[in-house]
């Protein structure tokens, strides 16, 4: 079938929108009709050419709400109408990592998935009879795209699918890193490290757990007055400190902070949040994702005096388990997801969503198709 | 009173055997009789020069077994005759650190012990009417030593003190990373880099945790006999592979191990310790002490595919909690202490320990007074 779609011929170009073919589902696998899907800076870290596992031509996007179109050989778990959230963190049920109970890292699709290929090696997107690659499972920049049954999370058909769709990737990480990785109980100090749409979710999640002081830390202050709407007890812009912000943080707490949620992926940062955390018990999470062969650094000395530094993918969130639950929550209320959306724009001007997010202007811009 | 000591005059210098001059014990203080001590690569690392924190000069030494002689004012929980470990990890149960139920990284007495003096500011040591500076608060090389009551654990008097006295710090620290700081589970499989006194400890406390495969790392293969008889299940030379050593040990687990020690003190062993850590929950706990400015790098990707970095200090052991029922497992049996012991010699050859330590042919040597 055709589908339009906005696609990454290649690195560092803008998006093309073109008419794609799309080959029916194989074994395992669903055609999603996708109605929204937001962009995120891991898109654009792809685009840009600087992701090692980046493969072009290539139909982009992991943070969409769709509705099953058909399913292939052997799908149970869906059916054409279901609405669903496509999930680039698989949960399969059955392999190692999922049975561990320790952790969301389902492997089922791993090696695959960051080829940009379906779980049998092939791709179900061509142009002109050429191949185009899938996007960490997801593709949702094509309306219609195939995905593996294990990478779908059957969500509430009420809900609202423009802003469901963030919890594809962005809000749910961040909550998820609050009551899954830091484990963050009442009372506990925090500081959120970038205010996107993943610092701003682990406020949200910080408020959930009832946290005590919420520090949000931003260099962009337009930044502060979502912050504080979500429930940020402090904002702090770096530049306006001639210290390090590790230490202003400490200085601000006597000891540094129960937690800390590094949500920019720039490896000073992460420092800086590993630095920050309170001596003897305090832990760190990364959740940003750092650019190519970037490492992080700090003396032992900041774990030898009771520092942990941990890091979490999709929040430790099981998306086939756990994301109809967040669903319900957003329906009640419970998780805000309205605010995030800054923007809302037609298929057609996904590429000016990307000069608003390099722009800082949004937080998310929603493309409807 | 006069003291026989083994005094740190000067940095890289040996120490000299002296007659000091020791002060009676003030307020919340304890005068101790040193009956034995072990020297640790702490001792060495501060006599070396390269600890930034290094004054002299000093009385060194910090795991060693005791008896009361004198108590200060206020002090109540010792009395004179009772035997005693000394602390470098006080435990005074008031402080924020002591309440919070989460580490053992008391701060009643830490700003002055790091100044080598007691918590007046004063040292109860001096050498021909000049100061002589306390170590770690215990000073176990003078047969006189005084300690805060906060730093002493009283134990059973009837442990033998040449075995007990290892629990002053490198035997607790390995079997307390195991229990405390990792928290190892019954089948659970571990690595420990370095096999001195705290990674045979360590070896120790997983056999304890009835932990699964244990696999012990050294460039020295002189030491996997003792590993072996102690519980490791696996030895491994790095030397004996080309390929780093957390690859050997990843290939040979498949995809890690769930928990990983460094007890070394090497920054580069501390990352391949990070990096053979199980995808999705394997933690790694540092352990050694690294030399001063020495950082610790990774890419942030292997804690974002959910390996943990944590260290500790002391085991994450509370000395006077916890620190008589190790004795008394000890005593039992449950925690071997007779293997570590390959050399005794009086202090006058204290030296000698050093030697022999530098070497690599001694775990632990224990000083007699």
């Amino acid at each position: 079938m055709k589908s339009r779609a906005a696609v990454a011929f290649a690195p560092g170009e803008p998006l093309k929108i073109v008419e794609l073919d799309v080959a029916p589902p194989q074994k395992g696998e669903v055609l999603v009709k996708i109605t929204h899907t937001a962009l995120c800076h891991t898109d654009a870290f792809t685009l840009s050419g600087d992701d090692p596992e980046g493969v072009f031509p290539a139909v982009l996007g992991h943070e969409g709400a769709g509705i099953v179109v058909e399913v292939g050989e052997g799908v149970t778990s869906v059916k054409p109408g279901d609405h669903v959230i496509p999930l680039y963190t698989a949960e399969c049920g059955e392999c190692l990592f999922c049975k561990s109970g320790k952790t969301n890292l389902c492997v089922s699709v791993r090696a695959t998935q960051g080829k940009g290929v379906m779980p049998d090696g092939t791709t179900r997107f061509s142009y002109n009879g050429e191949p185009v690659y899938h996007y960490m499972g997801c593709s949702t920049f094509s309306e219609y795209t195939v995905v593996a049954e294990v990478s779908l999370a059957k969500v509430n058909p009420d809900a609202n699918p423009e802003h469901v769709c963030l919890l594809g990737c962005g809000v749910t990480t961040g909550i998820g890193a609050v009551h899954n990785t830091a484990r963050v109980q009442e009372g506990d100090s925090i500081a959120v490290f970038g205010l996107g749409a993943i610092g701003l979710a682990v406020i949200q999640g910080a408020v959930q757990a009832r946290a005590g002081r919420i520090i949000a830390i931003d260099t962009n202050p337009d930044k502060f007055t979502l912050a504080r709407e979500m429930g940020a007890t402090d904002c702090v812009n770096p530049k306006d400190h001639e210290q390090p912000i590790q230490q202003v943080i400490v200085e601000m707490t006597e000891w540094g902070v129960d937690h800390s949620f590094e949500c920019i992926g720039n490896v000073n940062v992460m420092r800086a949040a590993l630095e920050c955390a309170h001596r003897g018990w305090g832990q760190s999470v990364v959740i940003g994702v750092a650019g190519a062969g970037q490492e992080i650094s700090t003396r032992p000395f900041q774990l030898v005096t009771g520092r942990k530094w941990l890091g979490t993918a999709f929040g430790g969130v099981k998306g086939r388990s756990q994301l109809p639950g967040m669903v319900e929550d957003a329906m009640r209320g419970d998780i805000k997801l309205e605010p995030f959306v800054t923007h809302t724009l037609p298929l057609d001007r996904i590429n000016e969503a990307f000069d608003l997010m390099h722009e800082g202007k949004s937080i998310r811009t929603v493309i409807h198709y």
